[in-house]
C-alpha cells in the first residue's frame, strides 16, 4: 500500500460540498472515491484536508489516499481526469510518505472570497463571485480585517458551534484587495471554524457598507455570540486557494 | 426616436447564436429584444454587427437600437442588466449618431480562440476553451498563420459559401500566443465568412499537428474548396474579442 497525495480543483457549484457524511451524496469526496474504486478494484477512502461547504469551490484542495496499485502517478492522474466530470480535475498526483495526513499535517489553509460591487457580474466568471452591487468602504474593511487577525475565540463567527470542541484559531493575515469592480479577500489561518470565511466575509462587507465600525468587531469577539455577526456570505464567492503543510 | 449603441458580453453556452431568424429562438439578440419591447412597451429591432455561431461567446459584440424613450444610458443599462439572464450582461449603452450602423459601420473584428493542449482543462474555464489535449508546434503554426494572412479569397475557409456573395476577405493579422499549457489564436480582419475562425483554427491546429505543412496553407488559398481544408473547430473555444470602428 502507497499513500498518494493529490490536488484536486473544482467548481463546487453543483456539489454538496467536499466531505461525504451520512445522508449527503453528491460530494466531490464521493466523485473521487467512486473512480478510484473503479481503478483499483477495491473500496478506497480518501482523505481531506478539511470541509468545503456546498458551492464552495477550490484552486487546489489536498487529499491523501493509501492505495495498492501498478500505476504510476502519471496514469493515475490520466485516469481519474478521464472518468471525472469535467467540473473536478485532479492537477497532481504525488507519492507520499506513509506518515502524510492531508488533514493532521495541515498548518495553514488559504481561502479567497470575490465580491462584485457591480449589479451584474462578468458574465464568464458569474458562478465564482458574489455579485453584491453594492459599493464598499474598504478603508473601513481593513481596519476591521485587522482587528479580526490574530489568535481568539472566533465563536461568533461559527455556525454550530460545538460545546466540546474548541473554537479558539489564528488568523494570521486578511487581506483586502480592489480589482476592478472586485473586491477580493484572501484570508489566510491555521485552520477555519465551520461557516467562518463566509460569517467574516459577511461581516466584512456590512462594516463596507457602513452597517457596523470597524471597532465593532473586538466587541463581536468578546461576545462570542453567532447572532451578534454579520450574514454569512453566499457560498458561490469562496474558494480554497492553498492548504499549507511544513 | 434616438439610436443607442450597446456593447453586449455573453456566455454563448446556452444559445442558438446572435442572431434571430426564421426557426431560430432562443438567441441573443431575441433575449435582449424581449426586454428592450418590454421597457418601451414597443416592438423594437436591434443590429448587431454581425453573427455569432451557437455556442460562440462575446466579450464585447455591439449593436445599436433606435428607440423612444425618457430614460438615461444609466437608466437603461440597469433595466436591460436586471432583467437579462445572468449569461447575457449589457456592459455599456451610449447614445449613437442616427447613421451608426453596427454592422455597416464596422471595418474590423477580433476574435481569439483558446485551445488546452492538457487533457483537462481548468475548471473554472472549461466552458469558453477547447480542450485538445494534445501538444501543438507552434512555430510550424506561426509559419501557416502568416501564409493566411492578406487579402485573399477565403473560400476555403467558408461553410455554405454562397455563389453570388463574394468570399475575397483581409485578414490583418493572426497571433498565436502560449499561455501557460493554453494557444491563444488572435485574428483580426476586416470581417469573417461562415465559420471562418473556426475552420481557420481548425486547419492551423492539424499544422500544429504536423498534419499539414506551413506551406499547404498557399494551395489551400488556390484550391476554393472547403473540402480541403481542416475541420472545425469547437464553438465554445471561440469568442467575439472586439469589434472596430473608425
Amino acid at each position: 500500500m502507497r499513500n498518494y497525495k493529490l490536488v484536486v480543483q473544482y467548481d463546487g457549484t453543483r456539489y454538496n460540498g467536499w466531505q461525504s457524511q451520512e445522508n449527503t451524496s453528491n460530494t466531490i469526496q464521493e466523485k473521487i472515491e467512486n473512480v478510484l474504486n473503479k481503478m483499483t478494484g477495491k473500496t478506497v477512502k480518501i482523505q481531506g484536508s478539511g470541509r468545503t461547504d456546498a458551492g464552495v469551490h477550490a484552486e487546489a484542495q489536498i487529499a491523501n489516499v493509501f492505495m495498492d496499485t501498478d500505476m504510476s502517478t502519471t496514469e493515475i492522474t490520466s485516469y481519474l481526469n478521464s472518468y471525472l466530470p469535467e467540473d473536478i480535475k485532479v492537477t497532481e498526483v504525488t507519492e507520499a510518505s506513509e506518515r502524510f495526513h492531508s488533514r493532521l499535517n495541515a498548518i495553514g489553509k488559504v481561502y479567497l472570497y470575490k465580491i462584485d460591487t457591480n449589479c451584474k457580474s462578468d458574465v464568464f466568471r458569474r458562478k465564482y463571485i458574489y455579485t453584491l452591487g453594492k459599493d464598499l468602504d474598504l478603508l473601513a474593511m481593513k481596519k476591521a480585517a485587522e482587528l479580526l487577525c490574530g489568535t481568539h475565540d472566533y465563536k461568533s463567527f461559527c455556525s454550530k458551534a460545538s460545546k466540546k470542541k474548541s473554537t479558539l484559531r489564528t488568523v494570521t493575515r486578511i487581506d483586502i484587495e480592489k480589482q476592478g469592480s472586485e473586491v477580493w479577500i484572501y484570508f489566510e489561518g491555521s485552520g477555519f471554524l465551520h461557516n467562518m470565511v463566509r460569517i467574516m466575509t459577511g461581516t466584512l462587507i456590512e462594516v463596507g457598507l457602513g452597517k457596523r465600525t470597524p471597532e465593532s468587531m473586538l466587541d463581536l469577539l468578546k461576545e462570542k455570540d453567532r447572532k451578534k455577526s454579520g450574514e454569512t456570505a453566499p457560498a458561490q464567492g469562496l474558494c480554497l486557494v492553498r492548504v499549507l503543510y511544513h
